[in-house]
């Protein structure tokens, strides 16, 4: 039975950062089940001093509690300091640092992170989203030209959602199409990718994790057999080599590595929001 | 002119980390324009010592080169730090303090955040991205019962993107439905919402911003006009009232800080991924 601990991720805002940071040191610790709880928006010395109570609540068994902190305000930050628990704040850590070495003050202005958008930004944003959810499973060929870049895959191969997720956490105008069996019985490209040959990237699975999703859309049809997808999967890899088209096997990939990997192959600049 | 100053991410795996915990450090400097440059995936010594070389290119011009690294291999770390720049890197920081705090040593593996995922989270993440898309607009009334929760606002209210925001980063289900003027003019919830109240969440906007997206959408349209936008927000608002459906005007919010509020809200859990 492993052991646990508690963590507290605050911040002034969403809570993103502290979030983002504190898992992904925790992930170093795998033998430790935490038991994590995100208290965002702790703008007023009055939020600042319940979290106190909360936290010390927490830690009233006497076990150690681990804090993720990105409040930016001194005073509110100086409450939260006042919990029982061991305090990592990347503001107190790397602040003094950066003034340094850029040769500026630091503005303590708290959630300027996902904080209020620049309504061009947020407006290219949503756009990226709405081409996106247009340009799905190859549902519409208008706008290809604007599109960043267009997925190929066999069903179920996990396009969309890495679509949807460089629209919305890159603004980036992707498209998805799905290979057919006519593509591939033909062994050519859909005419209306062609010009678009520069923008295309590949997805594939193992064929026994594509069997695995397909059961469950449709179990025991021909369409999740293992021979099904084992052609699908052959005749994809066969077409992106046959059109340089470069491609990855996602089967072992988060959506966050295969978005990476799209961009970073495409040369395509990340926004963050 | 504002000053400038480059900024490399550096990650053995997406940079996701290192952006994050980076760009909310330095939003903290506003008078200074940062050139931003994710590497991920620098995963052998060979790739550190290539970023090592386009560091010191980038730093040549001899003013200071800022560098946030989340790489985890101290093979790889110690090439990198070789780099002439300011190296910010979390693990050296809090990784020793939290092995004392935690009584366990740290794996040094890499890439665990946002790495490899657990079939059963990936496919949670999945369903919640299905769900939301086939729950968008109001498309269909099935299955609300599995929704988390259920978005409620007048046409271009923003509605679709924090819904699959919450999906995608957070495995939520998340259905979202348009007031329509049927709904305002009758002043009534639509029947099938009335069983599921306490997931709905509303949001409005500012009608003078309201109108500005509208006019991009419709110019010059009856529904587009400013007055349209206001009687349409006011009746929103009247039926957040009289049903008890707690809400947020999120015209000067980011698509993180509303899902933040409304997961907030809900008690919903948030995933991270």
């Amino acid at each position: 039975m492993p052991k646990k601990r508690k963590v507290f991720f605050l911040s002034d805002r969403t809570g993103i950062t502290a979030e983002t940071l504190g898992n992904s040191l925790l992930s170093q610790f795998d033998d430790i089940e935490f038991q994590r709880t995100t208290l965002p928006f702790i703008n007023s010395p009055e939020k600042a001093r319940a979290t106190v109570e909360t936290i010390n609540l927490a830690a009233s068994n006497g076990e150690p509690v681990i804090i993720f902190s990105t409040t930016v305000n001194n005073e509110i930050r100086s409450i939260l300091r006042q919990s029982q628990a061991s305090f990592f704040d990347p503001f107190d850590s790397y602040v003094p640092e950066l003034e340094k070495v850029l040769q500026e003050k630091s503005l303590h202005v708290e959630g300027r992170a996902h904080g209020m958008p620049d309504v061009g930004r947020y407006e290219s944003r949503i756009d990226a989203m709405n081409f996106s959810m247009h340009h799905d499973d190859g549902q519409t060929r208008k706008g290809l030209e604007r599109a960043d870049v267009i997925v190929l895959a066999p069903s179920r191969c996990g396009k969309t959602p890495v679509c949807l997720y460089m629209a919305l956490q890159h603004g980036l105008f992707c498209a998805n199409y799905p290979l057919t069996e006519d593509d591939m019985e033909t062994r050519r490209l859909p005419e209306h990718l062609m010009e678009f040959r520069h923008k295309l990237f590949g997805l594939i699975l193992s064929a026994e994790r594509l069997q695995q999703i397909r059961e469950e859309r449709r179990p025991g049809s021909r369409y999740a057999s293992l021979q099904q997808c084992l052609f699908e999967l052959n005749e994809a890899e066969q077409m992106y080599r046959r059109f340089a088209i470069p491609f990855v096997d996602s089967t072992a990939m988060s959506i966050e590595e295969i978005a990476t990997l799209i961009m970073h192959e495409k040369g395509l600049r990340r926004q963050t929001f």
